[in-house]
């Protein structure tokens, strides 16, 4: 099972690909797809959702993930940030990949162990769980922490 | 100047193509984009993405127009129109086509006359400006309402 776990933001939307057979996971790739403050928006979105496609035909993940939104408390960057991750889904909608969302204590849980874990912590375990994994960038990590945590949560199911 | 206006929300996003030249407008095209509630919230937004991407297709708009948008006081609610936003604008993104941002009291005050006028007044006004223009509905009037105004308000500048 590939999974590609996402941390859609318009400045720098993480992302990260795992392989997961039973409770073995290795790390597949990963990146962040960054755009240009200056651009037009309606092109820093374009870009979004044409780098999250090209990742996809990439790695051809089985299923993909996020964390369920933090709604913020400025309006303007919930704004910012859900219209980015609107362009990040329909990339994801484009290429038939249906995408769950996790709260972020069960990501934090499912890769620390506790749902309070800060992102030292998160990025800690990432180096053990994923060994060798040459990690992009904090965006990156979140996305491969959420993919790790997908990989955790489907199994209860 | 072919004028391409826009209503995105995720269960129905209105769009609406007008002629602009010199102070005269006339009626090209309008419609709804409707997306199935039950479908996963990602194919939701493919399908705006892509049914945008092909009205612009169609109608070959100089530029496009939608309303700022609404903060609304449910997070959740502001969350998904933000998400719809963000495919529909990512669709005019993939088109090369820049979308301008007008203030709601702006667009009622270039239709109608007066910023504080209601979706009434904006329509009676709609038939009035677009004579025999067949309109799909609400959304596809606020659109058309949105493209009105771009033409007012950019010969401003």
């Amino acid at each position: 099972m590939i999974i590609l776990g996402l941390d859609p933001s318009l400045s720098c939307t993480g992302w990260g690909v795992i392989r997961s057979e039973g409770s073995r996971i290795a790390h597949i790739a990963n990146g962040q797809i960054k755009t240009v403050a200056k651009a037009p928006m309606v092109e820093r979105l374009h870009q979004l959702h044409e780098a999250v496609s090209a990742v996809i035909t990439a790695h051809a993940p089985d299923r993909a993930a996020c964390e369920e939104v933090f709604v913020n408390k400025n309006p303007q960057s919930t704004l910012k940030l859900a219209q980015a991750r609107g362009a990040v889904l329909a990339g994801c909608g484009a290429k038939g990949l249906i995408v769950s969302e996790h709260a972020a204590r069960l990501v934090k849980k499912a890769v620390v162990g506790t749902g309070g874990a800060d992102k030292a912590q998160v990025q800690a375990m990432l180096k053990v769980l994923l060994p060798g994994a040459d990690i992009a960038g904090a965006d990156a990590a979140d996305a491969l922490a959420v993919a790790i945590a997908d990989a955790h949560l489907s199994k209860q199911f």
